[in-house]
């Protein structure tokens, strides 16, 4: 059998854009936007950028860890961006940033800033091969060449991977 | 001043029990719960665990990596048990375990494991002091020995803390 | 044929335990939670703990008269507590209790107390036999006894039953 | 003090009809509008017909014993018709009619009857006396007169009442 | 093959009264009802009202100028009366009429007025015809009488017809 | 008192994506977008546009004529793009365009377009005046100057304009 090229898509085409109102029923006794609603937005968000880069239906893989800084008032209008740092194989790590804006009073900020993994999958559920990823950009390069260390992170995590096998995470923890 | 004993409660007093249905709008296309809405459950019956804890509104602060290994079908029950693990100041770790059963067809399995924190606060949202938490059980001794550890991890993720200070971690890495 | 012994099982194997945040749009203009929200609710987890009687799909054949003494504001957690006290042929009582608890005020009181009947149905919804309930405790007992009295007041009251049948009423109004 | 006369108010005018069309998230695995659900629309339907005799905030106070004969079908129109049947004090009872059509199938059938009882109440959220309710029609007095039957049989089964003060009850289970 | 009369009946068969309770998540920041979720409940009831007229499923086709002048407060009760006006081929458009009222401090008012468009559809989605709208009264024949007009204006806006064909319009425009 | 300049904003800071998946609970029974829940989405996008340009809370004043063509399904992704047309006093016209994208089918439409006016208002729900809207791009004019003729038909449609007077309608129904 001859080689076969894999497809290749830039990251850029898995770019989405999703803004969201806070309703009351989204709200903590404090009026504030509570975090499950928030990864619940980011999952969907993340969810349609993976589809758009590998045109299949998509489930979540993992999650990797988030922080929640700032609270955000009902009412306040929820900004997610997300867009595909890279794939393998049949999976693609998402890159999502959240910006939260309370536009009568004019305060704007940055929020929250994500990964979520996503596997593509066909009609019966199995797992199937997705493009690659072409970063383009300078900051599209910089989440590329992260992506594998935070992958040794969850697999490390997941208990799939032994400490020391995980070479790429010593750059992270600033070790050698 | 005379010293102040900080108050302690055990993490048992802190257990919660949640059972949902899976119901049509929690699922994607392929009729399987989605992992936002999975996160939102989870956000939910660990704060109220928090909650249990501080006798306080609590807010989330982070969530730990999270995988999705299996799917949970549309009218699956899902059980999720939830139990501080562990508090520093105002902060409190959550443990939360997660199961999926098809009652019908008989099959119920571990579907997810996590890890929230959540900071208490009084009714302005500034942070306040929480109980200490006891660990009695084999089990709960274990989680609360490893979530000084999980702490360094999400401060070294978080960028507020140093590699090389993270002293804890280097048990994770199987380092020295 | 020989005689077929019904299976039994005992009625603790449907305990089922749901715990829920009472979100706005769960209340009236007072901000306290609505009553037709609440039984909601009970039919859910009641049906949880039909479902793992039975191991089948249930719906709902009737409820029984229940009160609304106490108003559970906003914000609170409900705690559920469904349990199967005996079965007929397909169809089975669930006894379900809830607390409600305003964690912050420290305030928690046992609120409501309802008896559910679900019919075990087969995949085109026809009713199918369902395994004898064996009460153990005490309490499993005592509920177990009055399930039948319970059952002929349903059957009364719905027309199906004349009250001079009714042998068990007679031990509910005290007379003879 | 001079003797004053209670407000007399027909029970024609808190008349109500609710429609609602089934939605996905209303039914269960067999694609059928779940019990509670239906419980909860009723109890919508009913506050507003208490709201309007009432012209006060109104809470749930009770709800007698409902069966659920036949499935209603994802797609189904519900109708509701509610009416305040008499007045105690600062309670009333309301009936509730209900009929599910599955328009294209051109099936149309009654599916449930229902007594609730709610308890008009101030801003603060105290009792507080309501309008005298004034049957008509005969089907109006039918329901008016056995209001205090129904009334005796609520008390009674939430302890209350003890059974030999419940004179009225005698008519129903066809004493003396 | 013979001439086939159509099908005729009449507009009062389609009447609908739907009532609904504003509940917190379908307000915005001032505790208002949102245009857009009036816009949907009209939506159900004008497709209840067309599923009568046709006894079969419908699609929305077109909605007209809707305005909004007053604001309806959280706790009210809105009531929707939806008929068809007039049939076309496979098409119905319909009218409805929007009270808002808050019972407890005694306000009523209509505050919407607006004519939506449905289609038939057979269970393949094709458009399938229905029967001819019969209109009785004064104001049902007014408003039959209306129907063609406003059909030629959407035609127009839609970019379906020139404006020098939409004979029905000159009345409209006062030309002439 | 000296001439005071009005404010001046360009459109373009009025613009606003939002992505939504079509979820179950979304989709009538042939398992497609409903039209009503489609309003809702376009409400709130242009809602969010009229709050930027204004940076006031906004209130929806009315809804010109809206088609549906396309039926869209379940599990699409539905994009709305929102821009502020023009401005008047306290009013915003803001258009909006939809596209539909079956994503693992390879599908996407542009299925509507709207234009919606909302009215700025402060705190106690009384209009105040927003900015001048700048139009820069040659599309952006052609929307600023059809949005005079669109307001006249909108007087005239809901009786606050004569025909006569509306000297823009002219040109849309190709008078004189």
């Amino acid at each position: 059998m001859p080689f076969q090229m894999r497809k290749q898509k830039p990251v850029k085409d898995s770019f989405v854009i999703m803004t969201e109102l806070v309703l009351p029923n989204d709200t903590n006794t404090l009026n504030n936007l509570m975090g499950g609603r928030m990864m619940h937005l980011m999952d969907i968000a993340a969810a349609i950028s993976a589809q758009k880069h590998s045109n299949r239906i998509v489930v979540t893989a993992s999650v990797d860890n988030v922080s929640f800084r700032d609270s955000i008032a009902l009412g306040s209008v929820v900004t997610l961006q997300a867009q595909v740092t890279r794939s393998f194989n049949s999976s693609m790590e998402v890159h999502i940033d959240v910006w939260a804006e309370d536009i009568p009073s004019g305060t704007k900020m940055k929020t929250n800033e994500a990964f979520f993994t996503f596997v593509a999958v066909d009609q019966t559920g199995r797992p199937i091969d997705v493009p690659e990823a072409v970063a383009e950009t300078e900051e599209e390069i910089r989440l590329y060449d992260g992506a594998l260390r935070r992958r040794q992170l969850r697999l490390v995590l997941g208990g799939r991977m032994k400490p020391h096998e995980a070479t790429e995470l010593k750059a992270l923890f600033d070790l050698e």
